[in-house]
């Protein structure tokens, strides 16, 4: 595995990466960008995923989440990746649709043509990139947690709820909780995965918790001046799972805030903390 | 004089505006970003003004710098306007380069055609925009205090120079300390100015000091590792001025940070607690 260090730029005292590699799970060239905080000269740090909302690739959260402040005075690595394979030959949405295809990968392994060559964004964020960023850099990839936004927000609860053994923490703003009940999940799921809502089961979180169960936390952030708070992110869903299966959740409403890195910033720092009472411990 | 809202979201309780409104100074449509603290639903705030560089819009700042937090925390209003007019009919630069025309006002009241027409950013900045927010919002005028970042460090220093009773206190990022003695600064100073140098030097913060001295302290920024630091940027003519005139100047050289965000972010929250000493008191 060979990388290539695109941009670097020294911030907080840390170092912000922008790295493109060819990916061996989505048959493409992809770019993710990682942060790196300063205590990683001296010692192996924990590692935070954070994915990615619809439209965004690897650095809308590096721009504008303000998360490297607190990651590098708690000595954590915050990766985030691209959200869908990009190139030439990837195949998109037929027309050119925002919520789906580039920009829109939903984190699962696509069993259907013409995707499934390419969609492999689980595959590629639960055991690609781990291997590829420990191979790097002084990580130390048995303190692990995720997090995530809108689509993301769906990625990082999905990927927790089926790898407990892999990630120690788990948040997300603004998730998508039940992508088998709501436009964009249906919309994507039934195109990656196919008509047999059986396969879909397995990347919604609210099934997962309803089927599962978990013993782990979980902490979401909710704007209610999201305007996708209705109709695509629905989390009552994920509240009467959590209930029903005794799962702890932690779901704060936030009056006012919207579905933009402004709301994301806002709490960043509380999401921060949150993993780093796992991971530093 | 009325304004257009474009967006607005509430940030770290605060509220990030984006508004639309006719210039007179500018003869053109102009839009400027306001962040308002959460303080200023009880009393008058005081006002931050940001100019920013070379090809950057209003948005640069409020999406990359992180200041909202922590401008919350102080309770300032922290306005950022546009960097030049735009629109049809608004002259470029006749080679689309980046360094000059749209993007690139350097913060003076053009003379020369076909500029003089709209490229008036510093009477924009130092009388229009105060006089209409303070029809608009809840800010205390009597404290004001300018900072920015490359051609916007220029402009707060120049301003700050030139209007000693508007202006508190003053900072800057990698500011252009000489224009008249940089290639950045000399094809826009000619261009709009003219050629005769005598013109330049009321927008040229190291001339200004050489000339009038100031009475207030300055603080400043500068990466060691910024691309323009040696060819553009000159903080050494600065701090030779500062030190012949006895102005108090506090320059900060930060060794590993470029020209970009990063750096700003990395920095702004001391800036702001440096205005603030001067704006809270």
């Amino acid at each position: 595995m060979t990388i290539e260090i695109l941009e670097e730029a020294r911030v907080f005292e840390g170092r912000q990466l922008r790295i493109k590699h060819v990916s061996a799970s989505c048959h493409c060239d992809m770019v993710f960008s990682v942060f790196l905080p300063p205590q990683i000269e001296q010692q192996a740090v924990p590692v935070l995923w954070w994915l990615s909302g619809l439209t965004c690739n690897d650095q809308n959260f590096v721009t504008k989440a303000g998360a490297q402040r607190v990651a590098a005075e708690l000595g954590i690595a915050v990766i985030a990746p691209d959200t869908s394979p990009r190139g030439e030959g990837v195949p998109d949405d037929s027309e050119g649709a925002w919520d789906f295809g580039l920009g829109a990968g939903f984190y699962v392994n696509a069993t259907q043509a013409p995707f499934d060559q390419y969609y492999r964004m689980y595959e590629y964020i639960q055991q690609e990139l781990p291997a590829l960023v420990q191979n790097e850099f002084n990580l130390d990839l048995s303190r692990q947690g995720i997090f995530g936004h809108s689509m993301g927000g769906h990625g990082a609860l999905t990927l927790a709820l089926n790898n407990p053994q892999q990630y120690r923490s788990v948040s997300a703003f603004a998730p998508i909780c039940a992508p088998s009940q709501c436009a964009w999940g249906q919309k994507a799921l039934a195109a990656y995965l196919g008509d047999d809502r059986a396969a879909w089961q397995a990347h919604d979180a609210v099934a997962l918790i309803e089927s599962r169960g978990f013993d782990k936390p979980i902490l979401v952030d909710q704007g209610l001046a999201d305007s996708f708070l209705e109709n695509q992110l629905k989390p009552e869903l994920l509240h009467a799972a959590c209930a029903k299966q005794s799962v702890s959740l932690t779901l704060n409403h936030r009056a006012g805030y919207d579905h933009s890195y402004y709301f994301i910033s806002t709490f960043m720092e509380e999401h921060l903390r949150y993993h780093s009472a796992f991971l530093n411990r």
